[in-house]
C-alpha cells in the first residue's frame, strides 16, 4: 500500500504533547483496567520495529499473587544493595525515591527476549548482538506512548536481578529480562520526570547532547 | 503541573496509524531536509525516558564526506562478511536486499551511549548496566516516530562494527555505538515492513507471544 495516511500539524503537536507527558510512572491507583486493555496494548506493542523483523519480544503478563510477591522481594533486595552502594551525601535522597509502583499497579508486564529465536534469519545481528534487545524496547516504548494516549501510566522497573526474575516467573530457558513494567492509571500527571521533581537529577539542554562530524 | 492534555479517540486512532505505517526506511530520496529539521528531531529525541534520568544519548550529526565514505565501507564488509554466513538457500534472497540506504539518504545520525555519565547517579543500572543503550533506544524510536509524523523516513543501520564507526567519526573514548540511523524522505510509503514484502520474514500474531503467568 501507497497511501500513507497524512499526519496533519494538529496531531504532530499533540504527539509532542504526548512525548512531554509520558511519565515513568510509579504511584499508581489501584483501580483494575478494563479487561480488553492489557491484550490490545501488547498487539500494538507488536507493531514495533525489530532487527530482522526477528519480532524477539516475549511478553508475560504476571497475575499470579506469589509470583508477583517474588518480583516485589526480588526488588526490594536488589534496591537495598544499591542504597548500600550510594555515596553518604546522596543516601538519605535515595531512601526517599519511590522507584516502584510493584506494590499498587494492577497490571505487571515482564518483557524477555529470546536471543534464540530463528525468525529474521539473524539479519543484521551479526556485528551488534545488542539489538536483539534494543527491539524488545521499542516494543516497550510502543506501549508505554499508546498507554498514555489512553491515560494509562507505565513504570520500567530495573532495579532487579535479571536471572531470578526469569526464574521467579518459569520462563523458558535463554529467555532474557528487559524490563518489568507496572501498568495502571497514575495517581498523578506531570510533564516533568518524578526524579526531577524529587531533586535527584536535572535535564541537561538536547544540544549539549549534539555533536557534528 | 496536573493538567494532562486529553488525547481524545481521534488522536488515539492516528497514533496507531503512526505505528503502523512507521517503516524502516531504505530507499529514499536524495532531496535534503529543511535545515531547522534535524535539530528539532534531535531535541524531541531528547524527551525520551532514561534510566535514573541519565539521559546517556550522545547524537552524531554526520555530514563530512569522507567520514560517510568511512562508514560505507565499514558496511560494505559487514554486510559481505553476513552475506557469506547466510546458508545457501537464504544467500540469494539475503544478496538481493537492499539493507541501508547510507547512499541516498540525505541526512546521517550516529547515536551513541556514554556508560560513563555522572547523571543519574547511576540509578536503576546496578543489576541492569544495559538500560543505559536502552535509554539510547527509547531516543531513536521518539525521533523516529516524530520523523514518521511530517513525513520523514528513519532507516537503523546495524551491520556496523560498533568500534570501527566510533573510530570513524573520532568520538570521545569509552561511547558506545547504539545505532546509526540514515534521515530523508522515503521514496514508497508501506504499512508492510519491506523484509515482509520481500519476502524475508513474516510478522506473527502477537498472541503467540504472550504468556500467563
Amino acid at each position: 500500500m501507497t497511501d500513507q495516511p497524512s499526519f496533519d500539524s494538529d496531531f504532530r503537536d499533540r504527539l509532542d504533547q504526548l512525548f512531554a507527558w509520558r511519565r515513568d510512572v510509579r504511584r499508581f491507583d489501584t483501580r483494575a483496567l478494563d479487561e480488553a486493555t492489557i491484550p490490545a496494548l501488547l498487539t500494538t506493542a507488536c507493531t514495533a520495529p525489530s532487527v530482522g523483523l526477528s519480532q524477539p519480544w516475549r511478553l508475560v503478563r504476571v497475575r499470579d499473587a506469589a509470583r508477583r510477591a517474588s518480583v516485589r522481594s526480588i526488588f526490594e533486595r536488589c534496591n537495598a544493595q544499591a542504597l548500600a552502594l550510594q555515596p553518604t551525601e546522596r543516601a538519605g535522597l535515595y531512601a526517599r525515591l519511590k522507584l516502584s509502583g510493584l506494590n499498587e499497579a494492577p497490571e505487571h508486564i515482564a518483557v524477555f527476549v529470546d536471543p534464540a529465536t530463528e525468525l529474521g534469519g539473524g539479519l543484521g545481528r551479526a556485528t551488534m548482538p545488542e539489538t536483539i534487545g534494543y527491539s524488545a524496547v521499542l516494543a516497550i516504548h510502543t506501549l508505554w506512548l499508546a498507554a498514555t494516549a489512553q491515560g494509562i501510566g507505565v513504570g520500567w522497573v530495573s532495579i532487579l536481578h535479571p536471572d531470578e526474575v526469569a526464574q521467579a516467573l518459569d520462563v523458558p530457558a535463554g529467555w532474557r529480562l528487559v524490563a518489568y513494567l507496572c501498568i495502571g492509571y497514575p495517581l498523578e500527571h506531570s510533564d516533568t520526570p518524578e526524579l526531577e521533581r524529587a531533586g535527584w537529577e536535572r535535564r541537561v539542554p538536547p544540544a549539549d547532547f549534539v555533536l557534528e562530524r
